[in-house]
């Protein structure tokens, strides 16, 4: 399959950039109706199916929470002035705030407000899932100024709802030829915070339409976008029976940013996803990075836990935590760079192109080379360096094609671009040289 | 069980110097009373048991060899001083020295003298086992200030007895609660020589002591103080059905010098004592060294022999024979430090902890994370670095614990000290969320 | 076996030496009697069997080509003199040319010749195989001259033949003690070339006069000169049922310039002869490079082909390809430097060395040392560097000689000369403390 289509790249970058800005106002939340909206405004693009797992359902060691609904939020001073507001950015009310409508000093409204005193003008994003609890965030800046103002006392509306209803993720499916599985998972429970992880969540959705669009696919593909935490670990547990057809995966997060590419290895390290993505970032312009398996970071602590174990990586730019504006306000639109969320679309393509080309071909004459001058693969001295590039790829193809090596390895073990191994493969093979094994 | 603790620290190494300076004047050999007087001082700290090993008894290839004493040597010039006396310093006798009683001139006495001429005011120490000789060992200044005063002739008393008797040296046994052990091995046949090895007699004293006062202990613990070569072997011919007891054992030498740890490791390199001493070593202050395994130094070379082929390394600062006091009257008290000689004891207290506490656990609900707030295990962004550190600590043993990691294993892939894996580990399991294999 | 004898290496290198010149002008070719006639004079120093193997015979995917013969081949001007003669340099006939009588212009005549305007002095050489062509070869400057003298028509003779005959090869077979072989290969189809393959050929000749003249051989020894590919093709298809006989092997080529040694790995990297040829060169003088194998080359890429697979690496100075004078008439009897000959001579003498010595040994006292003062093999201080060294190696023997480790092995590990771990090996055998495994 030619997954990786340079012509639809700009098609895609731009379908990539107006998902970004029609998906970042909304409120997205654990649970709720910011992630059915989200998930309707994809399905415009995805054929995705929204399902809902009714609350207190169990799922291993968790159960489904209540749902949690937002319609307002505000401080209003004694002027009636709105001072904090939701309407202005989602991000000012502390994500699962309980309902709270009351008139109160500048000191009792103050323990709910929080700010970053380091970075003063940006809003902070917090939460308060499974508490009791309410609050706003506002820009040091803003606070300075309210308590400078000094207009009190304060009519404070969480206008929230909290309560049995469900937890709502997405999902898409592809039927390949297989059933075996690709898994792709990008958490979608930020409100409006757009490298976290609106990126991760259009790009997915964006593969899948992609694929979608293929006549024919190897492998069957799975996309899931589901809240972070809790939404992995219901998926896995409503899927438990059918995870052992999964050979490849990667988690999808903080792909916009302008930092390098990093790439977190599986729990083991050893799995072709990993030699395959770390060959596209080998083979790609500019730094990257490798990381080993660590158990923080996104939904890789649920899919790579013990009893789980998949086969699979995360993808990102800069990790979490290693960026002044991550779970700021500061991580907006303006924080993402398009060419940078299309060059990660761009390398996720690639990393399929190599999951459904990869494969183990068995040498049909390997006692000495066989007389390639029959078949143009051969010339004594190919004056042309493509030509010669492709010889050699060619000879180390048979080589190496002894039931032992798969062609992502073929393409580590002679440091060639994956795809010139997967030419001269075919080449062999349309020249009957190569056949699979028995 | 928590073997380390830092209040006794003190009091460890006040008394670890003062064995040192009771010690050290004893002149000691491969057998005699040098040894059995040594025992029954160490025997004041730790229970340690004598063994009289007759002369004669075939001990794999080779013998018990006869029993070697001295009550007196000396040189005396024509004016009756005693120019050279093993009372002054027992390294003046060559330590095995056959009995002579003669007067002889300068000619004859002087090739029976040895001196150091590159550091001329060192006395060498010598042997002469196996051999029909005897010799005197002083400064290059103590004998050009004899050669030059030419006072001869020369009374010559050798009083040295050789003949049947026994081998001697000291075990300790600490029973625990399997029969599992860990042994410790320090050889005790250097006469009045400091960090060679006074400072690893003492220190497996002292360890014997620690651990005797231990309520619980889950390995049992075996001390060895035996002369180098014959001693580990007659040991070990003496003892060759209970060997495969052995899980761990160290190799205790020259460990009071001012130099860096080193360690050198086992046979293979690959055991558990290896990643114990390594850890402790790069979690310790200071530079440090590792080496491989060579088939040369001190009892290891038994111990590691292939037919015996123990999981011993052996814990040093500096190795023999690259320091400029080695073998001389140089490595004398003021050699050894007493804040070292205290170092390198904590160091094998903290290598004790990781044997004590290693083991490999299985988290009782490895599909997904549990949920660790209920245990008081997480937060979802701990402001404390200690917390986020344990919280961390906890992550890395859940996702490891999966029967195929013990904890030292964990601490090494996640680089965290192994008290803090062992603290969440110790967490988990009251959580009951790990348990033992089965 | 004591192989390399110092007093014999200088007269070894003269009749090298002597080899070189006999062989430098003869027109060799993929075939015919260039071949023919190098063999009966390297017969003349190795008893070799020449093998003619008829045109079209079946070999793997290959059948032997019909056999070329070249008697002259000149273009003359309208002067009548040769401007273009094979007489003067066989390079100058692209070799495998089809016979041409003819008069033609400059113009006809100029798409056949073959020039290097970058190295407008050298000759190319170039081959027109299994092609229906012809061609000349000759420096720019000649090509210049003739061009600016315009003395055309051209009288143009190939006077080559080309039909049914045979492929000629050359093999030497030394019968050892046990039918377990060595392969050394050297290809012999190119002309008068003296680093490619000249220096190849005469080592392999001069290595198998060596080894002809030892009483004792533990292994048997094969030397095979044949045309490169087809030729190696031709002796692997006939020969199919013995390979498995072929415990080591090298590719000699390109043994005779003034670079380091190179030595290219087998496929697996991993046989004894990649260990034995990485131990002469670590202790030979001066520096080298090891590379891992690629499926380009000389006759590896048939010998480890996937279905051959044939533990053998290949041995060179300068790779093919890396030199300037590479496939030109700059690789002539100047470019090679009898020294460097000598030199690669040498280390093939020592990698055979090793090959006959390496073994692996049982300790037969493996339960601590052995004595080993009993057999004048040790010393407490030896105080000579000799003597030291042989001690350790005798420990080192001692301790890894437990049926895992062979003497090579335990040279790398012990990071000694394979000689002296030999040395040690025996002696320890003469002592009767070493022994055959069971």
């Amino acid at each position: 399959m030619n997954v990786h289509n340079p012509n639809s790249l700009q098609s895609d970058a731009d379908q990539l950039w107006s998902l970004m800005e029609q998906l970042f106002p909304i409120c997205r939340s654990m649970t709720g109706n910011g992630v059915r909206n989200s998930l309707r405004l994809l399905r415009r693009v995805a054929p995705i199916e929204i399902v809902e797992v009714p609350s207190g359902t169990e799922v291993f060691d968790w159960s489904v929470p209540d749902e949690w609904n937002v319609r307002d939020a505000f401080v209003k001073d004694s002027t009636g002035r709105r001072v904090v507001d939701f309407r202005v950015s989602n991000l000012h009310l502390v994500n699962g705030s309980r309902p709270v409508r009351d008139t109160m000093s500048w000191a009792s409204l103050r323990p709910h407000l929080h700010t970053l005193p380091d970075q003063p003008d940006l809003v902070p994003y917090k939460t308060c899932f499974h508490k009791d609890e309410w609050g706003f965030c506002l820009s040091q800046a803003q606070f300075d100024s309210i308590e400078n103002a000094a207009k009190g006392p304060y009519e404070v509306v969480v206008d929230t709802t909290v309560g049995g209803g469900s937890l709502t993720y997405g999902e898409v499916f592809l039927q390949g030829e297989t059933d075996r599985e690709v898994l792709f998972s990008a958490h979608i429970c930020h409100p409006s915070l757009a490298n976290d992880n609106l990126s991760g969540i259009c790009i997915a959705a964006l593969l899948a339409k992609h694929l979608a669009g293929k006549p024919r696919l190897r492998y069957s593909y799975r996309f899931l976008f589901a809240p972070a935490t809790i939404g992995a670990i219901t998926w896995l547990a409503l899927n438990q029976g059918r995870l052992d057809r999964i050979d490849h995966g990667l988690v999808l997060s903080l792909l916009g940013d302008r930092g390098n590419s990093t790439y977190k290895r599986s729990r083991s390290g050893s799995h072709a996803i990993d030699q395959a993505v770390e060959h596209v970032l080998a083979h790609s312009e500019g730094d990257y990075e490798i990381r080993d398996f660590e158990p923080f970071g996104y939904d890789e602590r649920q899919f790579c836990s013990p009893g789980i174990d998949l086969p699979m990586g995360c993808l990102m730019r800069t990790p979490s935590g290693e960026f002044a504006e991550y779970h700021t306000s500061g991580d907006n639109l303006g924080f993402v760079d398009p060419a940078c969320l299309a060059d990660s679309y761009a390398k996720c393509l690639r990393v399929i192109e190599i999951i459904e080309n990869d494969r183990i071909l068995m040498n049909r004459k390997p006692h000495c080379e066989p007389r390639l001058d029959r078949f143009g693969l051969y010339q004594s001295l190919p004056s042309q360096a493509d030509a010669r590039r492709l010889q050699q790829a060619v000879q180390w193809v048979l080589n190496l094609s002894d039931g032992q090596h798969s062609l992502i390895e073929i393409a580590a073990r002679s440091k060639m671009p994956f795809a010139l191994v997967n030419d001269a493969a075919g080449r062999l093979e349309a020249a009957g040289l190569l056949g699979n094994p028995k």
